[in-house]
């Protein structure tokens, strides 16, 4: 039997996202639980898949499937497509496995024409609706499938208005509206130069091809680029019999969620609007009225809907966001899928439906997205300063959050700008168009549009703060220039936005860091109760480690010392230590270092509290602390006494064709033993004192960079050892310390087994492993990387998500032979994977001890590692 | 029950190498074959380890054995150590598990004292004999021991020769003697600060240890390195009961082989010296006699000697280099051992064997040292040259081939002028410290010595070739000049040597390649029917490719394309590529390489006639076909029509921080498909063309390189596969070809299994593997490599001999991940490891189908292929 590529509603169920879409598979869950539901169907996401394997064609096969379930639905609606006598009108939406909002494209009131509109006006005796929905199909399908831009039409629109005096869209008589159907078909035909299609199942294919191509618009791959879904999933699509919104004054639409999505304050929360269709809403061209209007306008229907709203919150057991349409009185349900929400709205839903009993604690922390949490980990305004500051404008609170930044009116000059300091992008409403700007802007404030508008919509997924709606900016985007409240705010003034009140400020607020308090307390507390890997923050100063323990780190995986040689105040020691031409000569310089890192040492072992602290020995190659210019380099040499020659020989003779392949890490200390000399006796030396001075035991895990093999770090511990165990005699005390070593070399990871002998723990340093296992320079690989992307030869950037095929198999190889050589041996990760959900869900089942990422990050991997721990329990 | 670290020779036997080296062994092996063998001991390998182990000190339980032992020999000898009245003297030798000439210090008469030679006297009657003994003992344990230089006490020698108007050491007598170990005593302790040790068992202790410390001296340290043999086995110590070759005229001592060791033919070869000992044979100080004369001599012993010759020879299945000791008409046998021979006599010896029936065809080619094959294949003179040609000197053929350089008086300036050409060493007489500068030149010419001199066996074991004791040569080394028969030739001069007959000539005479014949393709023809691996070449044009064939290369495994860019006639077409700023730009210059890349691939499918060539697609990063200084730059855009603004921007922006790690490989042709088209199509196009010219059949491999992942390699067959196929089609011919890919990085292995699905073929591309698994940048690892050796830290350099315990886990994986998806899946290896013998029994073992290597070392990997076959057998 051949694959089916189509499925009725009625077919469907919750369980089948993947080949339904999000979309399909609830309207499938809905019709079957009895739910008003317009019936349809759906054209699989493996029909997207086979789309793009043939070419981009629909294969017959497909098509004939599509025909037959067509031939179903007007049966049961006992309708015919393109039948003036009784048409059958269709709705035709993308739908994804996962929610792409704004990205994927509809058309409605597909299956008009002349005759069908003719037939359709005897039909319902209302000429206007009709012409309305045929006017808007042109419009739509003309957009979507040819790509003649909406905004074309519009502009006739608006001079129809003009003509006619008129404001709204709903002020057009029957007359206008049979006025813009033909103006628009002639303006079709005039572009593309043939006739508006008048088949119906033409119509209908071409939708059909429109949503898969759509799949492949670059808005779209940008949307999932920063979402990381996989090209290959596909989208489905859905054909649905058309409900009218906007059939007359008993119709309407309207979105709404179970709770509040900024908030997560369990009310529903939406908006509606009568006698419109549903792109009206969404798109926040006309402003919509708060759904708990609805009760006076229709009592009936909205009591049904909140009836069916509690049922489908139970059902689905998380917030719904639904879309609605009142057809002549009776409501219609057209989607319902787990909402989008505010990190903060999410943390509280999910401790509320615990509360509720709706859901277990461990159900509660798969639904919050651990990335979201950056989003409340943010700033918000001072409060003080906040006390002080008036607004001069309100908007609607659309996404939460403060930000401060320097205004722009565009996307493109967001992006400009960004890189010299905080944007904040003002736009009249944003559309798809601008999600990098927003991606890059610290926070989005529009004049136009609802809470659930695009700009509201995109920003909350985006975690960025964003104030909607408000009406009192008056922009001129030609000069680049607005007023608000009669000050004039030009392009790179400040201004600042609170997200959480909607409140508009000019210039700057201070803002502050955030605390996990209240329900984000409370989803750590339970996080860690599930979680198996412990959580540790790579910090190099007392500074970030104090956030990182505030934020539940349990430790300091890396510590990179190099950091510290960097601070103006040490760099020339560091010089004179590297353009040394004795060992006498780089003992001195060493002997000035090395106060300085002991008193860094100190500070960090004071920060952690007992907990343990990994410092990793210099890394990099000396050159990267020498200037390379010419002119830079006479300053140096002058100021190190040397002349220009002799330092510049030094410098190139440091110099190397492949630096990260070249003489750093462990190799430094094999060339230049005093380093590490110096660099453990600061380590041991700030342990002794902070644990004379506190009382406190002090836990000093010194890591061997860039080890290849067992050998090395053998070497390096017969250079360590001593030092360290003389310092410790001649304190008295009992201080344990250990000596471990990276795997960031594929070798090391090979060789892992006789490494681990000598080794107290390992460190996966997945950034340096990833760069050698796949070839990569990331210094380089931006000149290449960007084509593998876009040509889908990588679904992601290795060095962003932790690639599990190739490296991955490293680290479980690694895993394997050190646990065979030391069953116990604790091993982490501290590349920058350690902070991103899904590398950690690797990490956690490669069986590591734990994962170490920035200290921001620490709340993620927390939440990220107790999800892991949930869904692949280890065995105890 | 604790090691034993001390065995009698009975206690042993040939089986015992490892633990008891190779002298040990041998000399408990013929103690247990009845043969007269001195009594003795061995301390073991085990016990050196120890030594250093012990932060180098012997540790008390192993000098109780080692007196325990001394006792059992006193008791067995009937003598006592350090006893006047019947005294015990030994000698002590070292002896590692492989032979290592002139590396470890031997002393000879060690017990004996002024008392003990006092009481020798009055035993043996002999009082010259006894305190020639002693002196040359002084003289040994100072030099070896206590760091005196020998020739220190040469200078005493000479002294009291001069006074006593003598030439030769045999006319000294009893009273020089005495006042040789008088004033040897004396200088001792003017030197030393203490008197020469009197004490017997302080001697030996002493002498032990230096032994021990000898395996760790600089000379030991670089045969190591040049022969491979691991630091970690260390060496044992034989003590062994004196006799003495000096105790008068009816005494004497001698080396000799079983047959001759340049040539290989059977007779007896070699040398000894009446009244004398061991090191004035090999020393090469007094001119011995062919052995053959001692039949004259002393009839019965030398009868006695050929009879224990011929025994061991069948004992040991090998060509065996004797010493032996003739005391007042008794011969002792003190060492056997395989003989060290040439090349060409190994070859020789090992098809005699089997001809003899002594040995198997399998035996015989694990005789064979694949490198040593090395020096067969390397030129001899020019035939007509050569007749036109008159010697000016003859010396002796000590090792084979033939030679021509510039002349250098000093191993350190051969060193310094390597580089600038061949360089010839010419010396009096080599000693240990020449080694490295042996190594660097083509030839060695000695003034003194036999062909069992240091230089002659070091030069032979090198393949290098040697003329000796070449007498008429007058070197004058302060001055820097030598005349020969009245011909004045000055450092940097050019002369000619001939292993082969001896001869000296001026100037130089053209050298010709090496031919496969005789017991060569003998050899050969047994290696393939052994082997299991194929033997392929690495062949970018094709004169190399029909060098390739010659030695019996099955195919080409590598092709470098960008070889053939490099030419004077194509670079600036390949620069013109480069440049282009646009497609059109691009292909322009691409069309001008087509005919000269497609003229490249005709001649390389010439030569190989019908056999297989792999061909990899341009691999290095672009900016390496570009110049780096402004000045070249100026001068490339002038020729170019460009400004010199916009090609430095070019260079600029093709520069990177890691080219090893760039935009090279498969990455080329995803950013520039055209470049793999081209390439392509000069490939199949080169094949459809000589196809229909010879009517043979071509077997074009097409290799993509530094592929990480599966769909890199789908993304570039989806730009070669369409060009190949239309071109072939277009041509009528059934030509097959395939696409294969390099697996060099980490990941590619890693990957292999989903990679297997889109490649007809793998080939280990182990120099990047190397690289990167190591992280060792090849263009940089010079500066911190050498470093990890001397510091033993690494054994071997990984570039040399492959690293089995990391990247072979690598190659194992990726072998084992391939043919799980193609069973029968086509691997080969074609990095520089290709061609070493130890590698290529690796990757025998590791089940690849071929290996692939330069020309010249083809016959080499037949070899080492057809051991690794017998010595680990592939299940069939």
């Amino acid at each position: 039997m051949s694959k089916k590529y189509v499925y009725l509603f009625r077919e469907g169920n919750r369980n089948m996202r993947e080949l339904l879409g999000g979309k399909g598979a609830n309207l499938a869950e809905m019709t079957n639980a009895g739910m008003p539901v317009p019936k349809g169907f759906t054209v699989t996401t493996e029909a997207c898949t086979q789309y793009y394997e043939d070419g981009r064609k629909i294969s017959d096969e497909i098509q004939e499937e599509i025909l037959k379930n067509l031939a179903i639905l007007e049966e049961e609606n006992g309708k015919k497509f393109g039948d003036p006598a009784n048409p059958l009108l269709v709705s035709v939406r993308s739908g994804a496995r996962a929610s792409m909002p704004g990205m994927m494209d509809t058309i409605l009131n597909l299956g008009i024409n002349d005759t069908v509109a003719e037939g359709l006006v005897k039909l319902t005796n209302n000429p206007r609706f009709v012409y309305d929905s045929y006017r808007r199909f042109i419009q739509m399908f003309s957009d979507v499938v040819m790509e003649l831009p909406k905004r074309n039409f519009e502009v006739i629109i608006d001079k129809v208005k003009e003509e006619r005096g008129v404001k709204l869209d709903s002020e057009l008589d029957t007359d206008d509206m049979k006025r813009l159907v033909s103006e628009f078909k002639a303006y079709y035909l005039e572009q593309k130069g043939e006739e508006f299609p008048q088949d119906a199942k033409v119509q209908l294919m071409e939708a059909v091809k429109a949503v898969f191509r759509s799949w492949d618009n670059p808005r779209a791959n940008v949307y999932r680029a920063m979402n990381d879904i996989p090209y290959s999933w596909g989208t489905a699509v859905n054909v649905q019999t058309m409900v009218f919104g906007n059939w007359g004054n008993d119709s309407g639409t309207g979105v709404a969620f179970t709770r509040d999505p900024a908030t997560g304050e369990r009310k529903m929360y939406g908006e509606f609007l009568m006698n419109a269709q549903g792109e009206d809403v969404v798109a926040g061209i006309r402003t919509p009225q708060p759904i708990a209007q609805l009760k006076e306008v229709m009592p009936d229907v909205y009591d049904q809907f909140i009836d069916i709203s509690q049922r489908l919150e139970k059902h689905y057991k998380d917030m719904q966001d639904m879309e609605f349409t009142i057809e002549r009185g009776k409501l219609y349900m057209l989607q319902t899928r787990n909402g989008k929400r505010t990190p903060a709205a999410a943390l509280k839903v999910a401790v509320d439906l615990v509360n509720e009993g709706l859901i277990t604690p461990a159900e509660a922390l798969l639904q919050i997205d651990p990335n979201s949490l950056d989003a409340v980990l943010h700033p918000t305004f001072d409060k003080d300063a906040l006390a002080q500051a008036t607004p001069v404008a309100k908007g609607l609170p659309a996404s939460p959050g403060a930000a401060c930044g320097a205004v722009y009116f565009t996307a493109e000059e967001c992006e400009e700008h960004a890189p010299d300091g905080p944007v904040l992008l003002v736009r009249l409403e944003t559309s798809p168009e601008d999600i990098v700007g927003m991606q890059v802007a610290e926070g989005v404030l529009t004049c136009r549009g609802g809470r659930t508008s695009h700009a509201a919509v995109v920003a909350r997924g985006m975690g960025r703060c964003c104030v909607a709606g408000c009406g009192a900016l008056q922009i001129d985007e030609e000069s680049k220039v607005m007023t608000i409240d009669g000050h004039v705010v030009k392009e790179g003034d400040f201004l600042s936005i609170d997200g959480n009140t909607g409140n508009v400020y000019l210039g700057k607020i201070p803002t502050q860091d955030a605390a996990i308090s209240g329900e984000f307390a409370t989803i750590m507390q339970w996080a860690d109760e599930y979680r198996d890997l412990g959580v540790r923050a790579n910090a190099d100063n007392p500074y970030d480690a104090g956030v990182a323990l505030n934020f539940g780190a349990e430790g300091i995986g890396l510590t990179r010392t190099e950091h510290m040689f960097f601070a103006e105040d040490r760099i020339p020691a560091v010089r004179e230590m590297i353009v040394a031409s004795t060992k006498e000569q780089r003992q001195h310089a060493l002997d000035k270092i090395l106060p300085m890192q002991r008193s860094d040492f100190e500070g960090i072992f004071k920060a952690m509290k007992g907990n343990p602290v990994t410092i990793r020995l210099l890394d990099p190659p000396l050159h990267e602390f020498l200037p390379k210019e010419d002119e830079d380099i006479a300053a140096l040499a002058e100021e190190m006494g040397m002349t220009f020659e002799a330092l510049k020989q030094t410098v190139v003779s440091l110099q190397e064709v492949n630096p990260m392949m070249g003489l750093r890490g462990c190799r430094l200390p094999i060339e230049f033993p005093e380093i590490a000399v110096m660099q453990t006796r600061a380590i041991i030396e700030a342990a002794i004192n902070v644990t004379k001075e506190t009382g406190k035991k002090v836990l000093p895990e010194i890591m061997v960079p860039l080890v290849a093999s067992q050998s090395e770090l053998k070497y390096i511990k017969s250079i360590i050892v001593p030092v360290a165990d003389e310092l410790i005699a001649a304190s008295g005390l009992d201080l344990p310390y250990e000596i471990g070593t990276m795997i960031e070399l594929p070798r090391a990871a090979l060789a892992a087994d006789r490494i681990a002998e000598e080794a107290d723990f390992f460190s996966f340093g997945t950034n340096d492993l990833t760069q050698m296992t796949f070839g990569f320079s990331r210094d380089d690989c931006g000149k290449y990387l960007p084509r593998y992307l876009e040509e889908k030869i990588y679904e992601h950037d290795p060095f962003a998500r932790f690639d599990r095929r190739g490296v991955g198999r490293l680290v479980k190889l690694a895993v394997e032979y050190g646990r065979e050589t030391k069953p116990g041996l604790r091993m982490g990760i501290c590349g920058e994977h350690g902070g991103e959900p899904v590398s950690i869900e690797f990490f956690h089942r490669a069986g590591l001890s734990y994962v170490s990422c920035s200290p921001f990050r620490v709340p993620i991997a927390r939440l990220a590692a107790a999800q892991a721990a949930i869904r692949y329990p280890r065995e105890k």
